[in-house]
């Protein structure tokens, strides 16, 4: 699809779009100042959790701004590539966008901390430090120069480590690995001796089935069953180390948000928040019955990566993460300090609180019967 | 204070509250159609998280409908008592309230499931239910004969079990312990044979402190350290097996929501939403601080539940479930029968996914370097 065509008469939609209400409730007249805007996604269409969130999130401005506000979405490559999302919305291309932050390394390695670092936080943890540990802040700081305003609005949850051909019972065996994997992961599978293969995530099923690739890092249960990976690659493993959740974000082009009326703006970003809530009750409720589906008919054999693999994952993450410091500018350094001082103090909450009920729950005693 | 003194007036503000725009967006004519909103909550000024998050949420629906829709809040006892949030609602003495359902089981038992059962659902999960797992759905068909709809609106996560003036190294040692808790956690400890004294929350302090109490539960540390209890009962045990966590809840007069237009609808409705990952994140971002003064600067001795006092934990709340299964009404059952039937789904995929990372966290390693 081209983009000319989407960018002719979509600013102002006009009267047409005005919807009926069966309700008694006076309302002001709206017939007027109606605008249009585009949020170009890094999501196929229609992708389980990840873009049906979008979408409702697209539809909850439209519904509470009774339409002043009409948000169209456009999946990955209708009106920009995917990954394209952020420079869009920066120079106005579109209004607004909905990607992974960590996509950008390339702007700024501090993007990565507004996505995911590998053995970092849980999506409570991460949503913690956005709104109520000083993240938004610096989020704010690091987007202002490329004329965007960033909000956390969505989470995977917990994702898997990956899909292998086969097993992995030591950290040799880890060692000439063809895996696919991007950013940081990339980095520390490398110390490890893996040999990193980048492909778009449409081309990892062919070359895992021909053996150019042994193992393939896609999302979680919810997302992967109808991947279908499994076909060709049947050691499922966790714990996914790499992204102990990923939050994924809405862009808004920065210029247009601050030349919105308060309201229009209070609605965009709680239609944010509440869409990280929606996208993991989504992911959390899809994962369960997918997982039970790959495990029991489809003959998945699920795996632990093994714990003196975990701990060479840790050494490892944590020299990537030194050498990032080492080369950090200012900007991603402060980014970097604030995330390991949150973590400081939130892990060991985590560790009593959350850590423990789920220990709990792994006792051997009853559940219930069912009703 | 007294409740007349706040009846009278409240329904339209007029248009004195019209707020100045310094924005160039146009906007249509909203000096008329404005309405005030009395949001009762069941908690004392200011709670931190609980209170706070509730404050936000009724200033969120305020800002989004630019003040066509006003919400007023008022703590516990300024209008109505806090337990009377629900009756309130239900009558229209108030259009909204904010508090928790598990403290409604007088209405039905099924309203325990929607804030939380002992051994139950985490944040994540509860929410998935909620939104994802037909939650809403039997929640609604709950609520209506009482004139409410009910929305999760905050979570304050995983709490911990209590407050305790002696170490609990067996089973034995529950035996006569004079416990305050309350709802199905009341029920489970009695079984274990503690000794169950209901009192509100500001008789806890003294009655810890003359030994009239041996122990109490209460919340986590960001809400336990302003309570101050670690003064006369040193002990602080987790996991707070009675609540993996608490999701609170909006409840709006059903028959005034439904005669709201779709925009404040689903102003209402986001915002609520957005609430549940408000509360859970400042929660979060708090208990980890809270907890490093409660241990470094008052000597709390943290202490974990023994493995065999949790398992006669897990059979006590069991018995306590299959006693509330034979004796429920249908619309009960259905609760209890979507819950446990979610459960069964999500728990492998918990197991495998978010408490396998916590899980891997531990392991030894370093953890990055102060930038």
């Amino acid at each position: 699809m081209k983009r000319r065509s989407f960018l002719k008469g979509a600013t102002v939609a006009g009267a047409a779009g005005a919807a009926t209400l069966a309700s008694s409730f006076p309302k002001p007249a709206i017939s007027q100042n109606r605008m249009e805007w585009r949020m170009v996604t890094a999501w196929p269409k229609g992708l389980p959790g990840v873009g049906t969130s979008a979408q409702r999130l697209a539809d909850n401005v439209t519904a509470m701004s009774d339409g002043r506000l009409t948000v169209k979405l456009y999946a990955a490559g209708e009106l920009v590539p995917g990954l394209a999302c952020f420079d869009a919305v920066s120079d106005g291309t579109a209004e607004m966008g909905h990607d992974a932050s960590y996509y950008h390394l390339n702007k700024s390695e501090a993007c990565a901390f507004f996505t995911a670092f590998p053995f970092g936080f849980t999506a409570s943890e991460q949503t913690a430090w956005i709104h109520h540990g000083g993240g938004q802040q610096l989020w704010d700081e690091l987007y202002a120069p490329f004329n965007l305003k960033g909000f956390i609005a969505g989470n995977t949850g917990t994702q898997m480590f990956g899909w292998f051909r086969k097993e992995i019972n030591s950290v040799d065996d880890l060692k000439g690995l063809k895996f696919r994997t991007p950013g940081n992961t990339a980095k520390i599978m490398t110390k490890l001796g893996a040999t990193i293969i980048q492909l778009p995530g449409g081309e990892i099923f062919p070359n895992l089935q021909s053996g150019a690739l042994d193992a393939a890092e896609w999302i979680g249960p919810y997302n992967d069953l109808p991947f279908g990976l499994y076909q060709v690659a049947p050691y499922y493993y966790s714990p996914g180390f790499q992204e102990f959740s990923a939050s994924l974000n809405l862009v808004v082009n920065k210029e247009k948000y601050d030349a919105l009326p308060n309201d229009l703006q209070q609605i965009i970003k709680v239609a944010a928040q509440a869409g990280h809530d929606d996208m993991l009750a989504e992911a959390t409720a899809g994962n369960g019955p997918a997982l039970a589906t790959l495990v029991q008919q489809h003959n998945v054999q699920l795996r632990r990566l093994p714990r003196d693999v975990l701990i060479a994952m840790g050494n490892a993450t944590n020299e990537v993460l030194l050498e990032l410091i080492d080369n950090a500018d200012p900007m991603t350094k402060k980014v970097i300090d604030s995330y390991l001082g949150f973590r400081e103090k939130v892990v060991p909450w985590s560790r009593v609180g959350e850590h423990a009920v789920y220990e709990a729950r792994v006792l051997p005693f009853p559940h219930g019967k069912r009703v």
